[in-house]
């Protein structure tokens, strides 16, 4: 008999924004599988397993779970933020979809989490007030060119747009290539929110402009919002100021 | 001295995914405001004021609660989903922004929540898996023809597409007129994720091709999701199929 795998999305950090949900999913697996700093997160639990990997083991990874669970185990697959998001819930099912087909017959559970860009928004007022979308720009798995494609089109059609995996050391030089390319739909003064290790102990929030953006240092703790035509800074006496894109084209 | 404004996104339903960051706003808040049918999903708690109001009161609703924050309370607006995403935070914004100027002064949390596309996405497998958007189809705060241009510039970029109030007896044909325009950027056999009160109890998720999505009931408690060329549905026996947009171009 086939066991079980639940992939549980825990948020952005704060414990407080992990669904009760995803907290009874993780209590009640035998074993727990994922990248070695979200399973950190988890508190340990006795007799559980656990078996951290590296980030960009995803496909073995899921393999490991998908086997555990065939071979009748309840297993769990923790992801950060919200696991249908640039996440392990699409690498599983490729997996269950390209890989064995036992792994067919495993119930699998998908735990939906608050994600980078929700988080942030959250923070910063409500900069994701209107339509908006969300864009890797990871050319890991897919060509610059299509990043590029996809920013233009966004940009142009008024999307306030979230931007997930802005940098890292591999992928030094696309996020200032990403600004370049928004400058020529968005004006320079379009705010730009930064966001760096929300709802975690080292949280910043920074808002400037597209014109100021590409000084503004960025880590793979980084979710970054930009605007649109219609994102409107709100200045505060004593607090943070907000950012929030109009409801109403327009206003 | 000025009390506090709390924005609570409760998720789509089910109590199970609320963050235990929502609950405890909800319960440290004196008065409670929000749209009467996601009040009465909030426990009763002796001594709470409850403020139900209707769907269309929004800048209402936000001055209300604004000024019982600036006469000292602590008071909560509830939302269904997430604050940040069609939802009442931009409307707390805009009403600081153009409103009293006591109003900046009160002190502002916004909460996030499970938003209906996260939810969605998770019952169905990962069709949000890789560059994604949501578009509202009401036509209430932009005009037709921009939610047309929208739709035809994320469909035509490659990007998923959920959908959010798809339909209402004011906004009877806007869905066709969506799935018409799709068309024109999307071969008929695109999967069409339709989820009918996801995470409550009458929750029905049905997957569909573009082509036959025009004959599908929806109403206001539906959120859509369009596919990519990416997207793929995994048949499995005895078990619902899985539906992913595959994180690799081309894959």
């Amino acid at each position: 008999m086939s066991g079980r795998l639940d992939v549980v999305g825990i948020g952005p950090g704060d414990a407080a924004l992990i669904t009760p949900a995803a907290t009874a999913a993780l209590a009640a697996a035998e074993a727990l599988y994922g990248y070695g700093p979200y399973l950190a997160r988890v508190p340990e639990r006795a007799g559980q397993l656990r078996h951290p990997t590296d980030n960009r083991e995803e496909m073995d990874r899921a393999a490991a779970a998908l086997d555990a669970a065939v071979a009748g185990a309840r297993v769990a697959m923790v992801t950060g933020g919200d696991p249908g998001v640039f996440a392990m819930a699409a690498a599983v099912c490729e997996a269950i979809d390209h890989g064995k087909p036992a792994w067919r017959a495993v119930e699998l559970g998908v735990h939906p989490g608050i994600t980078a860009m929700l988080a942030l928004a959250a923070r910063a007022g409500a900069p994701l007030g209107h339509d908006f979308c969300a864009i890797s720009l990871s050319d890991n798995l897919k060509p610059w060119p299509v990043v590029e494609q996809r920013l233009a089109a966004a940009a142009g059609a008024g999307f306030a747009i979230a931007l997930y995996n802005p940098i890292s050391r591999a992928r030094p030089w696309q996020l200032g290539a990403a600004f370049a390319c928004l400058a020529q739909h968005l004006p320079p003064e379009t705010p730009v929110i930064f966001g760096h290790a929300v709802a975690r102990a080292a949280e910043q929030v920074v808002i400037v402009t597209l014109a100021e953006a590409a000084s503004q240092p960025a880590s793979m703790a980084s979710c970054i919002i930009i605007g649109t035509l219609h994102t409107r800074i709100v200045p505060r006496h004593g607090q943070a100021p907000l950012a929030y894109t109009a409801r109403r084209l327009g206003a």
